[in-house]
């Protein structure tokens, strides 16, 4: 069903992926998230919601899971993936060593690091707000005095903030949008299809799928698998009378990420 | 401690509020929410978290109390309130006369109303992603894939669905809105001082307090209380060291609303 194709495909497209593994199930979730954190954004009474929903979110979920020591790991991998590829003739010698550069200068930031978020559990303005985050409306003023104040204070003081949480998290984060470009970068698009739309395949160990769909199609894939097998579902989308299969073929792209 | 002041204070000051009774505590929390639902924000990628988590929060907040009900009872209150002051030859009639329109065009409005959200249940989108919008970087593209399809639509799909949500919640919105308003209008600011950082009070019967800091006190107010007794204790702003009372007297502006 998966063909090889040609690349010049201009038409708009959306995206989607899947992880096939809990760890990079955790890492797209965060790559999701840390968007809102970065240093550029400047934190205001209209975007804070965005902000702490973000921050609270990644502290989540490095708190349920070791992230720093699955990153440090994967890493690892890769640079070992490098070495072998670097012995290959064929292998743009460059490319390979700048990469190689970027993989060593993550993982020796990565190492020293402790667990992820135990200086941000000191800080008492995040835990007052952690703590009223997930009622409704529970970072009014009269719940959080010191969020409000804090939101009234000049920006270089929330930035000043805002930097130093970042600062907790930027090592970790890097280290895993490296992971992610080098694990994207393992398979190109290839053209697939889903007979009465829907694909299912056995392959090799995969840790992601990636999916390309013609943005006027008026489907969404709804992906299921683990590791060894996959299967993409398209659904018309219908908001109001709920959801219904897409029985029509749909021609997509797909890459297979070992 | 509350003396009357002269209103031609033009410091720059922070206002914090206080609900005494429960059903301004949710007054108060949908008015701090619903500002990020107004139409006039278009949805995107940049910004749907605060939409859907203000969106979901709003539903929350209706579901465990019966707002409409409270909303409805208190405009009532107010009419009352409105044509006893409008036998008093003193009154302001013309603005008096404006204000029972507002509040019986928004009682009118209010009454043929079912219970808030019970039609956004039944959509599915907002069913699916409210289902996984708790989880920490819960609305990934493979999370919800409709939500990610949803948000590569043209702007004017997703201005229809939300002009559709909100025209579920804007009477009440409306409603609320004018009765806080109303609340706010029956007490004027005076000045207040809390000796050593803390003001302790017995009054009659009161739906909220208003307070207002200047901007450079480095304290923010910690208020308690319940109907006829209240107490305002300013802490130190220490985000390391934790709370620290402010033991100093403060001057601030203070108006209590029955």
């Amino acid at each position: 069903m998966i063909e090889t194709m040609n690349n010049n495909n201009n038409t708009a497209t959306i995206e989607y992926e899947y992880p096939l593994l809990e760890r990079v199930r955790t890492y797209l979730r965060l790559e999701h998230i840390v968007h809102a954190l970065q240093p550029n954004t400047p934190v205001s009474q209209q975007n804070f919601t965005r902000y702490f929903s973000a921050l609270f979110s990644v502290l989540d979920l490095c708190e349920r899971s070791d992230v720093r020591t699955d990153v440090q790991k994967d890493l690892e991998r890769r640079k070992a993936q490098l070495k072998i590829w670097a012995e290959h003739p064929d292998v743009n010698q460059q490319q390979l060593q700048e990469t190689m550069q970027r993989v060593g200068d993550a993982l020796q930031a990565i190492q020293p690091m402790s667990r992820v978020g135990s200086n941000l559990k000191q800080d008492r303005l995040l835990s007052a707000i952690r703590q009223r985050f997930a009622m409704p409306g529970g970072t009014c003023n009269f719940d959080v005095p010191q969020l409000h104040f804090w939101l009234h204070q000049p920006q270089e003081v929330r930035d000043a903030d805002t930097n130093r949480w970042w600062s907790e998290l930027d090592v970790l984060v890097n280290g895993l949008l490296l992971e992610l470009e080098l694990m994207r970068g393992q398979a190109r698009f290839q053209t697939a299809s889903a007979p009465n739309g829907l694909l299912q395949e056995s392959t090799e160990p995969l840790s992601l799928l990636r999916i390309r769909v013609a943005a006027d199609l008026p489907a969404y894939p709804v992906i299921s698998g683990h590791k060894q097998r996959f299967s993409i579902r398209f659904l018309r989308y219908e908001p109001v009378n709920g959801k219904a299969s897409y029985d029509q073929n749909v021609e997509f792209e797909l890459a297979l990420c070992p």
